[in-house]
């Protein structure tokens, strides 16, 4: 392992750093936080703010049919398979400033090292500006990063509508002056050979490293998820006085009757060890007729089940509909869990991980291990097969919304992190 | 008892019903069933309805400070406190024919009964025609019946206003023609000691005599209610994936907790064969920004809890605050169950359930006797320490919906045990 090559003092870098950020505050700054839409204005003007450096850097330029953005430092040898890092630059509606953005202001901060060093290295290293990776837009996971792979189903181009504008993803690519019908026919815009690593920086969207009062974060496996968008319970409106208890069909009583049953089934592999957590983020009886005095005949609710596990989810989703079952005949209503999505857990290069562990503990990086709760588009390059790793920075407030809180103290140390990672990465070849 | 001085063929009154709630049907249509808003053109067409009918039959007509009917027989006696039978004319919007009317159509129906067979009571015997029964108009209980004895609220006549006209009940009455300030003042219109006995048809609002093929139910009590209109959970909106279990505030997890608990209890007590129903009729995250990947941060619920026996809601509220602050600590979350309302349970006179249960034998009518789950302005009488009773008639499909239905051979059935009850009443003097 070397850092010798490289200057510690990555200050002019940090200050740069800070620079884009603000930047890309001014220039995104919508009512409450910040707004980069999906294929809209926001997220082009912090495309184009990278293309900018690059040039000032004198990088080699490269937008995908997506509109993806690679940005290339070029190496000695450029049959070499390259170095990847980058992130996402679009964000939530109202959403706060470094949720994508930090990954990749990260990756030119590394770059403007490696140049302000007066060094090359031996493989080229890529910063990528990936594409429409917030669901808020466009409802269908890694936009950019699967279309990059030639994964993105066709349907997602035509199906997907910016609530908006009301317009299809398509006609979004195609206003940006992308070309759809190349994605539509799965056409590779990364040949998957040629990518050496995948290295995302990213803040965290838990509260783990500000509870446990650390900067950084190495990432131990990405979650994936089952999710459940459109669970319905159908039971029979009744009066809340005059129905006896054995003829009711209580759809509120047989949800709270599964949820229930959900909870202690996370109690059970969280004894066993197994990583998991469960989200009910909405539930609901019906809001146009429901009143205090009318036994519930419908419910609706919502499941987000993730685990690094792909298995452990497999296994939760069969017991949850042995109980649904078990639900409608004891209490005489349908529950419905309806369809349901089951994105993989993306997986971690454990010799990164390991690489990243090591160079934290040499250069002094107070850091922890954790699980990313969260998808993200290092999840597409590992599940390619890229050897993937990823670094979290502190975050107050979680993210996706405007108290997004990273601190310049705490990203200096990823990124210092992640400088030292390339480089090494870079030597040893 | 004597059934023997009235004639058992009422035909002639069956018809007259039947011609009664045409008349009210037609005139009341609205959209999808019957709308008679309280102090509303429906109501006042039912009070109208039955005023003409009074002349008819040569009754003596009185109209109160509030606008409740009373339509008299007078007794050989007028000094001897009255037999009073009777029941509301107002119904929900869009709601059914039968709720409230089919008490006050009876009751005409047993004075025509008496004019026919040519007959005088030793007592009076009055039809009250109530107004404003229910809740859907003005957010009071019982304000015709409280009205009338003097008990309704000042508060009431201002803060309640009717969702379609935005004016207070006060307003109303006037527009109606009544004298809110006579009400306001807390005069009785009605002297307890006057009144003999309140007896009060009703259709059944749930689905026990369907369920057990009986066309009439004997009532052993009127349930009382404790209700809690606004619950609150306050916890706090977190990442659904990168949020760990021990560090969640999950509004929607604790509340489950709650009414899991809630439902133990019930069960509890219904082995311990304690009357009791729960019903926890709206339950839902906050619509406006709730999604799937986001960890509930709030929650909002009613309770609507009912017994016979006051002391079962009361202890009963007791475990449900001790349960509540045991979540809240546990799950570190805030909840509050917000204000609560107690109505009292509406005493039955046992003499008279007797009675009633007595004359069915002895007539053929097949009856059981049952808990009264909604509540009835018998409970006010009841309250008032005035000997009251009421009988049910079977009713498909609930009330409060245009599908209520009721059938005239078993609302004959009811009639015959209305019409017997004051004739005995009337002969035990």
């Amino acid at each position: 392992m070397s850092t010798s090559g490289l200057d510690a003092d990555l200050t002019a870098e940090i200050d740069l750093a800070a620079t884009l950020f603000d930047s890309l505050r001014d220039r995104s700054r919508s009512r409450l936080g910040v707004t980069r839409a999906s294929y809209g204005e926001g997220e082009q003007m912090a495309h184009d703010l990278m293309s900018q450096l690059g040039e000032t850097l004198d990088l080699e330029r490269r937008i995908d049919a997506a509109g993806n953005l690679y940005l290339t430092l070029p190496g000695r040898d450029r049959s070499l398979p390259v170095i990847m890092t980058g992130s996402h630059l679009d964000s939530v509606p109202e959403g706060g400033n470094y949720d994508g953005a930090a990954g990749v202001v990260a990756g030119m901060a590394t770059l403007a090292r490696w140049r302000r060093a007066g060094r090359q290295p031996h493989r080229d290293i890529t910063v990528m500006g990936v594409r429409a990776e917030e669901l808020s837009w466009f409802p269908a996971p890694y936009i950019g990063s699967r279309a990059a792979f030639g994964l993105l189903e066709p349907e997602a181009l035509d199906a997907c509508r910016r609530p908006d504008t009301g317009k299809t993803l398509a006609e979004h690519m195609v206003l940006a002056g992308f070309a759809p019908d190349r994605i539509r026919a799965g056409e590779a815009q990364i040949a998957v050979d040629r990518v050496h690593c995948f290295l995302e920086l990213h803040i965290e969207q838990g509260p783990v490293l500000v509870q446990r009062a650390l900067p950084v974060g190495i990432v131990t496996g990405i979650r994936g998820n089952l999710r459940y968008r459109h669970c319905h319970i159908a039971g029979r409106y009744g009066h809340a006085g005059a129905e006896p208890r054995e003829s009711r069909q209580d759809a509120l009583l047989a949800g709270v009757d599964f949820i229930h049953r959900l909870e202690s089934l996370w109690l059970e592999h969280e004894r066993d060890g197994k990583d998991l957590v469960c989200t009910v983020g909405q539930f609901h009886t019906d809001t146009a007729v429901h009143t205090m005095t009318k036994i519930p005949g419908e419910l609706w609710f919502t499941m987000d089940l993730r685990s690094e596990d792909n298995d452990v989810l497999l296994a939760i989703d069969r017991r949850l509909r042995i109980h649904a079952d078990e639900i409608s005949q004891q209490r005489r209503v349908r529950m419905d869990l309806g369809d349901y999505t089951n994105a993989l857990p993306g997986p971690i290069d454990p010799a990164h991980l390991q690489r990243l562990t090591q160079l934290a503990k040499t250069l002094g990086i107070p850091a922890m291990t954790m699980a990313s709760g969260a998808g993200h588009d290092a999840a597409v390059f590992g599940n390619r097969g890229i050897p993937t790793a990823m670094i979290f920075i502190r975050n107050e407030h979680g993210s996706h919304n405007p108290d997004e809180a990273m601190e310049m103290a705490d990203f200096a140390q990823g990124l210092k992190l992640l400088v030292a990672a390339v480089e090494d990465i870079d030597a040893a070849l």
